[in-house]
Parts: C-alpha cells; structure tokens; sequence
C-alpha cells in the first residue's frame, strides 16, 4: 500500500505460506509478477538467483527471508539491480547480522525473536518513505510515522519497552554475530542428527535449510505421532509439524536454549534406537 | 472502511479533535455529512438531539462520547432511527454502563480504561459485520476477525491478557454500576469546586460536563501556568491543558483514585486563599 504505485508492478518470490498471503494481500493494490516460485517442489527450497525473473521496472521485489511452515531460510540475498529489495524478516530478524543497505525496505513482526506480538519492526530508505500514496488511511502511512518518529499515535509501550529489554539481552550475548554463531550451533546439531542415519528426513533441501525452523519426517506418520507424543512427555514440546507439510517441526529461535536443543538431540536417538 | 459502501455517505458529529480526525480519516472512504458541530462555540458542549441534522440514508452516525482535549461527554444516547450509532467511547469505556444495544458499532482504544496500548475492543451488531467490503486489506476487515474469533492473527497477548486482568477488577470493585457511582462522585467534587466562587472556570457547559477528563481555567495565564508548576511539585502531575484549550485538566480515569481528587480539591483551595 506503501510502496506500490497506481498501475504499478512489483515481484514476489513463493517461498511459503506467507509469501503466498503477501501476493494475496499486494493484489489488492496492484500488479503483481511471480518472479519464482517453490510452490511445485513443496518449498522445499529456495530459488537460486540465476532463476528469478525480475522485471527491471517493477516497484520492488519482495521476499520472506525464513519460512516457518516448512524450514527453509534465504541464505543469501538477491541481488535486485536498482530495484529495492523488500523483506518480510518476521521469524529470523536479529538471528543473524544483516546487510541492511542492500534492503530497501525490511518489515518483521516482533513475536519470534523481537518481543511479544503486537509490534512491527520497519527499517525502511528514506526515498521510499516519500512513495506513501496521500491518500491512505493516516495510520497506515509509512511517511506519517516516519515524519513523527513514530510517535504520531500512542504507541504499544509495554512491546516497544519489552523490545528496547531483547536487544539489550542481545547485546550483552555479543551481538548479531555471537547469536549467528550460537544460532548456527544449534541448528547443525540437529541437522546433523537427521542427517546421521536415514531414519529422519529433512524437508528442506540441504542448502535451503531454515536455522529458526528445523522440519523432519519420519518413516511412517504412525512414528510421527508417537514421536510427538512421547516427545511432549519428556517435557520437549511444540513439535507436531504444520498440517500442511507434516511431519515434524523443531523452533529454535533465538531464546530457545541450546541445552533444548542437545536434550532433543538426545532424545531423536533414542527414539530412533527403539524404533528404526 | 467496513462500514460505507462504495458511493454511500455517512454522518459524523464533530465535538472535539478526536472527532475531527475522524471526518478527516471517513473523507477518504465515502461522502461525510456534518450533523452537527460545537467547533464555532470552541467545543464546549454536546449538541442537543434537536440540533442533530441526521440523513436517513446515511450508512452510519459516527460520534466520540468522551472529548479528552475540551472535556465534554455525551449524556445521553441519541436516537438516529434505523441509522446504525457509530461510537468511539475510546476515553470513557467502561467508565459507566453502556446501552449496548442503541449501537451499531462501538469502539475503544484500550489506554485509557480498559489496558495497555496496543489492543482496540470493537463491539459490533452481527448485520453490521457484514458490510465488510471484500476489497479491503484482510488485516482490516472486521468480518475476518469475527470468524476468526479475534484469532484470524496472532493478537497483542499481552495486552488482551492485561484487559482480562483490568475486567475481573473492575468487577470486584461491583462492576460498571459501582464505578459509575465512583466517577460521577469524583467529578462532582471537582466540578463543586471549580464552581464555588469565580476563581475557576471551567471550560465546558454544565450539561456537557465530562467525568474523566476535567477542563478548567483560572484568571491568568500567568496563574494558570503558576498553578500548573506547584502542583506538580506538590505531587499533582499532568494537569497542564491541552495546548489548543489551554489551561489545567484534570484527567480522572477509571484507575485515577478518588484520594487523588481529594487532594487535588486541597490544592485548589490552597492556590485560591493565596492568588485569589
């Protein structure tokens, strides 16, 4: 609403479930291309570059750079020519340093690695400020915002003050690039596990891999269920996958422990040792 | 934007800046009439039901109960007919008993009697919910997050859970009746004491009195900026006035306690015996 002008175009990669809403939602305003989509191959990846059709005069190309649903993760970022690039960053902001000058413009709700819900974080150029259409609705204004420092409204307090609370906490961790590191740790322990025996497999190709979002099948749904079940009584819970992929789904987003995930480790081992 | 249709027009009654900016916001949408406006006589009273010029064909009659800048509230409810009564009670929700069922629509920002900023509650008539257009961005249609119970999207949790915990205050204090009785005795010794001699003036008309934010005025600029500062140094914080009005306010919300207007009363007497 923001960014796209009347009778303008703007490119969107389908990596997801939520990729596929904002194409919904872009439709309202206006055109919009597919510049790529994994939709065929159950986004079990991400496009290589070589494979997005950008158009040169579209209004901007827009990504979700971590896809919860089915675990796979942008681990590189496209290169748009003189088209700002636009992303959704919701479940892997502040999980890794980012090179915000090759954004145009970068949007994440709090709730995964941020603060609570009820919050969204908007890092945008000040260029694209000025493409805000007059005639939208004040609040939805990215430049009325801007202009008032985002205090032109009552803002949520108690989330931006639980925010100013997680980026000290990061900070006092090291950074962005000790919880990259961290972040990395935990996710290759888990991968490597799946990837030690053929009795768990990864949804997501290997180097599409989601570092928040660790996305398993088993050999039989039968195993599935009993591995959720028996995971929930060992007190590691949450990992029934999405009905829509199956299987299972490990979050590990910045403030799980890694100590959680070394104890799921432990038990995907002995699971596999009863059942396999 | 849920509530006018294409083409459609609407009413709105202008008694303060809140609903200034909502003519301004309802401008973008549809037609706006103005049934009535107190903004000649500087907002200092609600206008009668006989003032009221109301269209039968209008999609909606939009007024703001309470006026936090002016310190006016609406004591009655007025009658538009078949017209679905569009509120915004944002200052004065659950200040008093509401008659629900002469609304269309009411509405609510949370910060003032109800939470924490950050959550809005709409009460809305169920044939209402259904002008939802289906052009509208789906973060903004009322009908999907009446399906979807309020969880179409991951809602602010900490601010509905906050709610929660205000409700089942307010009703050990005895409910809506019991606050009622609580802010009409703390405005009262107020508005008694800014009537006791000439000193104060307060800036609303006696019928248009708001319980929850109360305006007044003192001989002097100079007097008012004076008491302004002392009080804040004896403890009675915020009561400079909204910079259009100018003078003191008061404001008494729901949480504000009656120990509070007592020494408040104190004060006034106070300043009055030494600058009157």
């Amino acid at each position: 609403m923001n960014l796209l002008p009347q009778g303008g175009s703007a490119d969107y990669v389908v990596t997801g479930a939520w990729s596929q809403k904002a194409v919904k939602e872009a439709k309202r305003v206006g055109t919009v291309k597919i510049a790529a989509s994994t939709e065929a191959e159950s986004f079990k990846r991400i496009p290589k570059q070589g494979e997005l059709t950008l158009d040169p005069n579209a209004a901007y190309v827009h990504i979700t750079t971590n896809n919860t649903i089915f675990g796979t993760e942008w681990h590189y970022v496209p290169d748009t020519g003189s088209v700002p690039l636009v992303a959704d960053t919701s479940s892997d902001m502040f999980s890794r340093p980012i090179d915000v000058a090759k954004h145009g413009l970068i949007y994440a709700g709090a709730q995964k690695n941020l603060g609570p819900s009820g919050v969204t974080l908007v890092i945008v150029r000040d260029d694209l400020v000025k493409r805000t259409p007059p005639s939208l609705p004040t609040m939805l204004q990215y430049s009325v915002h801007a202009e008032n420092k985002s205090l032109y409204n009552t803002p949520p307090v108690f989330g931006v003050y639980t925010m100013r609370l997680v980026m000290k906490w990061l900070l006092k961790e090291g950074g962005l690039a000790a919880i990259d590191k961290k972040n990395a740790r935990k996710a290759d322990k888990l991968y490597a596990e799946i990837d030690r025996t053929g009795f768990y497999r990864g949804h997501a190709q290997t180097d599409s891999r989601s570092r928040m979002n660790v996305t398993f099948r088993l050999p039989s749904e039968d195993l599935e269920k009993r591995f959720a079940k028996e995971a929930t009584s060992a007190g590691l819970d949450g990992l029934k996958g999405h009905r829509s992929v199956g299987g299972l789904r490990a979050s590990i987003y910045n403030a799980f422990p890694e100590a959680g995930v070394d104890a799921l480790v432990q038990f995907m081992k002995e699971f596999e040792r009863k059942n396999g």
